[in-house]
């Protein structure tokens, strides 16, 4: 039932000599839940011993019994994951830890590597054995085969190599790392806490749950190494066009987090007041598809000056492992996760917002549930233009002919989900609802097709391209 | 860390001659969650056999693998608890299923009988033993022990002996049953599909799910049966005052629901606009304790004007299971729980609106937190009366000592959680905020201490009453 | 595959002022884990509180964590389950504990009541429930309801009601207690360790695990009643025909264990002895099905002076949880519990000597695959007379059409296994095995009919009786 | 408490135009289950797909649920493990698969390579990474790394590098290999059925339980490899020294299997017969320490005349996760899994036949507990000769200085175990055990110190060598 885009994954770290890290990177963790579902992992070392502890499930599920924690501990590095490149396996769950000439190292990726499976094959055919079908795999293999002597060195000529997004956390018995792509796809953070720890994460949300305050992002295409000696930094390449993912700020991203100094929360409001302006709809009240249109639906409700309402309840216990029922029922799905409150709707003309459409199935259904519940008329305003192209760049998206608005107009897909209005936020609106970032600095790519890496066909690059069948 | 106070159970029915009982009951159990979420059960019969599955957990973990299923299955019970009597053990879940004389029986009980010890008591004296520390163990053994022929007569005997707050909902191999006690506290509702299967549920959310359509509320001191002939109403109590918990509208219910008429989403937006009116509270910007404010808070922002913005985020993962971390960095949870969102708090003079403050640790922190996040003052507005005595019908309640408001004054919360201003909502305002049913219907007991029925005092009727150390 | 009869369930308790009972309960269940393998469980006392932990499965699976503990334990119960009465469901495991007006009981059951139904019918009919459908549940409802004033006065007058197996530990907060039926049918004896303690247990293996020596049998008729005062004598009921199962000396029962002064050792070896003498086969070597077949073809060498060879290799890892392969591997089930020796077996004829025949099935596959591996000839000797009638005092044992020996005569099983030659111990023989009991105080009904105590008919007596559908 | 040595491994392989390969791989396990309790795997293909399913534990712990199926399955392999090199980690289970040039490959190997840390050191210097602490991780990476063209071809490559103890099952899409090391320190046989389908099992009872017929051993230094043509041979070593493990003929192996033609139950039959002549002891009954010493327990007593009796009786339920007791009653342990018989034992001369002595606890406090039965003399003999020196290919062995024999004479072992008298089986008389393999083919190192190759110190050699701390 839940048509929405999924993010990739969450990556963290810590260094400190006098935090428990570990317990930090597990609060961590927690606080970048909603960038992965899947799997959960926390690597930890002592200085001289590195040990990883993972699991499929969310962080509570995998860390059910106890927090890893290692004697003399003072780096941690965790991941959060939601397949995207790699099936739901064990053996695809991050950290992955392994040993090399340089020692041990540890290295947690969120991202989409475009030519992965190039370089794989590459080093396939000078030796190099694959035991995962993750891309980070393909990165510490890199790292390994680097003559470079410094690890600094041989990161920055394994990333040199690959190409797309990644925003790593990689952590040796010495010294804590984290990297971001030339093109700055996915968010990367560093904070400090008042003991002195460091700390990186996806988001700010994680720098929070710590009490770290932050210190600044993680430029694209530099590489943050933290030790003793505290922040190096090594920027490794050329400057190339930054391409920061808008949907971080559209749906991804926790409302609470900052990205490149914008606030998520600032730029969903005005996407909400921009829509508000540029739709032009009118209505007895506003109501947001819980809980990712609440505060475009709020922005809306301000410009507007119609009264927000609280119109749909979602049910806060719907669990993974929620059992289909029947074919016959599965009609009920969507009323188990959100419900209508009649007094709210009856007799009313509905703003509907919503923070995007993938396949359309979920909206339809929404709107029908508010039309049953008596609502007179709904019309419905996504803050976001229609998104007609898959992404590469680390994000579980459909084919592109699952996108409803691949094949379908605006008005086709109005009568589809049966709206009496729809409008759809445009890439000028969605610009300006960025007040503190540039807004050429961003990837629209889903919208607009306008790719800033190249990339391999739709089909090639999906998330099962390392386990492909023996061609006969 | 959370502090409310807690909703003891659910309970549910179903009677269909061809609709798939056991998955309706698993689908209104997942509707009424939030009424219980230690464990979960659901019985069945198909006219001949009966059998009960149950476990500890929430509703998707104890039937992760299975909906229990039975060939011609045509009538089921489901309950979710939180341990009000009785401690949190395997044995006390429900429903409990039980030979007796005539034949097999299954009940699920919401509330808590305030006679429970003394009947137990008496029936042990005459060779009774008990199983569970569960009330509904009293009670199918004052049906069992009933001299009368039928099962309507035997309930009705056993139901005129106990005393204090139940909603049952009660099944032999031919009957639905569902009972109400005569002071009305708990609510419960019978609704019906469009296949003809009838529904009794603890509230109307649990309807909506299966697409059941409203028919009525259980009324106090009434027993529904529903079989082939369709729906019979016995009711079996003199008119008592009627006593329905007000604390159903201000936090147990779910907004989508109706009780006994009066739109619980309604309720609450309505005081949230007397509260505004009540305070004369001034600000910048109202923001909500996710969730449970934020219908109030709407309301606040509706009356006053003042815009309602979302300044705390509320992390969605937060399991059951999560691992306490250490001591050190126990302050850390609030934080891992709620967030600020710092671009909407900065510099603002804050109106926080909560539906309850019961031991004030809570509120503090977040004051505190909201504070920190640069809030310039905060005012704590509660969509209730200070709560200075406990309830005695079901919900599991602190016992009196630990309520802030029965040792401190008002002014003197206000400093405890750090606030700037802090108004409770009077028992008038929140009397003024039901539309549709008479305020004298109600219990405030928690409030002003008019208790309804007599009950022990403070430590015997805990919830461990049943559960004693053998007296040396 | 495993067509063998099984035991009902082992019964423990343990009293001690100095050592740690609920250790103790737990080491003499994995000593009499061979009576039952379904469910375990302990109930300890603290001499105020009591408690109990239940689970399916084998003692280190049910206590997989930890073992029950209760500060000043003071006396345990144990069971351990073999489903004979009741299915195998949580509900039914032991021990039963419960409140009366006493205060707390605990109670575990090994044996068979013949006239449950009887009982139960009776005591529903005057209001009791039944939650459980294991015979426990009426004996302690009997003594709920019993009017006498001291705990022993009333176990024996619900003792004095109830007819049929059983042997009992009881446990109060103040007393454990040991009870064995008036015919004796199921072993259970006193111990006593060096620190004082003393402990009940079905078998004497039960009392070596935990270092403790052999005090005496408990006799039949006799409640045993151990405080701190020590032990005393409560004989409950006039004399009846003694009547101890033959069965635990031909299979039940450990070797190493000593009932009624009779070792079942020297039985079994002594049961093959004669079984050399009656049958007078000859032959190059006797081999044993492992490990039931051991002792006595271990005498029966010893007696013939045909060399005793390990011909049948037994796999020690096939657990309860072994997937069912397909249909048509079902045949490779045998081989994979036992494989024969082929450099033992080859060119040889063969004596094959097991304990019993149930329905031949698994001898007739054992037989064929001693001939596969090379036998010349393979005679059959088996240490007890053809099974014709089914047990109702505790055995799970088929219905009686089941039973080969039922249907067919000695000559058609051995065609049915594919015998060259087979016989059967008379039950002259099987007496004349005795040394240290009378041959008269033993039941002997499965093999020629003569139950000591009326019963109900085979339907009636099944394992499920008190599980029925509703008549129509 | 148990500290008999440790097989490492089974491993095994199944490949099949018309049976269930992973049904059949599935029950392979099962019978080799008793060379590795601590993980279990199977992997599995069709011919172009490849999957594993690999986890901690008993084959039917691991396969609770399914065993593993593709549709089109045609090629299995799988291994059972008690880890020798490498800790037990869910990581450190086999069978591994991999991706490398050629497709994806799969090996489960049984033994220890010498100079796998050396090999390692290599390849991690010329850009290897190592993901786990297994020497299959190794052989896999030459393989991977090998420039010659066909796998059998790589494979020979590779294996000539590795030095030590290997048994390996490899599996490609399209072919099942065999492998064993020049000396043939291990066993492994080729098995077919009569539907056709090969088997490779570490022993024949392996190929027993699913039907297959023995063909013939794997030779040292041979590459069996198996597709549609049928079985290709590639001789892969010059001739060396054969070095087959004598201590699967005392001990590892099942009774039931063969060895490179030799009986394994007739060899220990053997060697208690010699044992016999060579003690010359004499006593009232022979009996064995259940199970390792029935074999040769039953050969002692044909030889010497003296009666075999059952005096010790094993715990059939002592599982893996049995809970410690507490210190204090820790020496409760041996009398958990052994009894004595008293019956038997009691007045008597003992002698008391085991396979071997390792540390000695547990032989001491087998003797005491006879004693404490009983007898009148133990007089203990041991079918191998003393155990002085630890073993470097594959077996768990303590380091020399746990070894009872490398630093005690006989007579000081004899007064440690508290025997009356103690009898070691002369390596000549080993020799003599065997009558149909060359005794010069085997190796006695743990015995003579004559180790076939030359190993790393007995520090380095251990288990844990891939996971030392990092040298500062």
């Amino acid at each position: 039932m839940d048509e929405k885009w999924k993010e990739a994954c969450g990556v963290y770290g810590v260094y400190s000599n006098s935090e428990n890290v570990t317990e930090m990177a597990y609060l961590g963790l927690y606080a970048l839940q909603h960038r992965g579902q899947e799997s959960a992992g926390i690597a930890v070392t002592d200085g001289a011993w590195m040990d990883v502890t993972r699991g499929m499930g969310l962080v509570n599920e995998v860390f059910r019994h106890q927090i890893p924690h290692m004697d003399g501990q003072k780096i941690a590095i965790g991941h959060v994951r939601y397949s995207t490149t790699g099936s739901s396996l064990l053996a695809n769950t991050q950290p992955l830890m392994v040993n090399y000439a340089g020692g041990k190292i540890a290295l947690a990726h969120n991202g989409n590597l475009t030519n992965a499976m190039e370089i794989r094959k590459n080093l396939e055919h000078t030796g190099t054995i694959f035991q995962t079908s993750i891309d980070s795999e393909v990165i510490v293999n890199l790292i390994a085969r680097s003559r470079k002597e410094t690890i600094e060195e041989r990161i920055i000529e394994s990333l040199n190599q690959v190409k797309g997004a990644y925003c790593l956390t990689i952590m040796t018995e010495e010294k804590l790392m984290a990297a971001r792509d030339p093109h700055g796809f996915r968010p990367l953070v560093i904070g400090k806490t008042d003991g002195g720890s460091f700390v990186a994460s996806s988001e700010t949300c994680g720098l929070d749950v710590v009490g770290a305050k932050f210190v600044r992002d993680v430029l694209p295409g530099e590489l943050v190494v933290i030790d003793d000696r505290g922040i190096t930094s090594y920027p490794f390449a050329t400057e190339e066009k930054k391409a920061s993912c808008i949907f971080e700020h559209i749906y991804f991203a926790r409302t609470d987090s900052v990205i490149d100094g914008q606030s998520v929360h600032a730029a969903r409001f005005r996407m909400g007041e921009i829509l508000a302006k540029e739709s032009g709809f009118t209505g007895d009240i506003v109501i947001s598809v819980p809980d990712s249109g609440n505060t475009a639906a709020s922005g809306f409700a301000h410009a507007s000056g119609i009264p927000y309402r609280e119109g749909l309840v979602k049910n806060r216990y719907i669990g993974r492992t929620f059992i289909q029922p029947t074919q016959k029922s599965r009609d009920k799905q969507v009323k188990l996760k959100l419900n209508p409150v009649r007094s709210v709707i009856e007799g009313k003309s509905i703003i509907l917002v919503d923070d995007s459409i993938v396949r359309g199935t979920t909206s339809g259904k929404i709107v029908n549930m508010l039309k049953n519940a008596g609502a007179r008329e709904v019309k419905v305003c996504i803050s976001s233009p229609p998104i007609g192209y898959p992404c590469f760049y680390g994000i579980d998206t459909s084919i592109r002919k699952e996108l409803i608005a691949s094949t379908k107009t605006v008005d086709e897909i109005r009568e589809y989900i049966n709206a009496d209005a729809l409008y759809f936020l445009s890439i000028e609106g969605l610009q300006a609802s960025l007040s503190a970032v540039d807004p050429e600095t961003m990837c629209y790519a889903c919208f607009n097709s306008a790719y800033p890496v190249s990339h391999e066909d739709d089909k090639g690059a999906g998330k099962y391209v390392f386990e492909e069948r023996k061609k006969p």
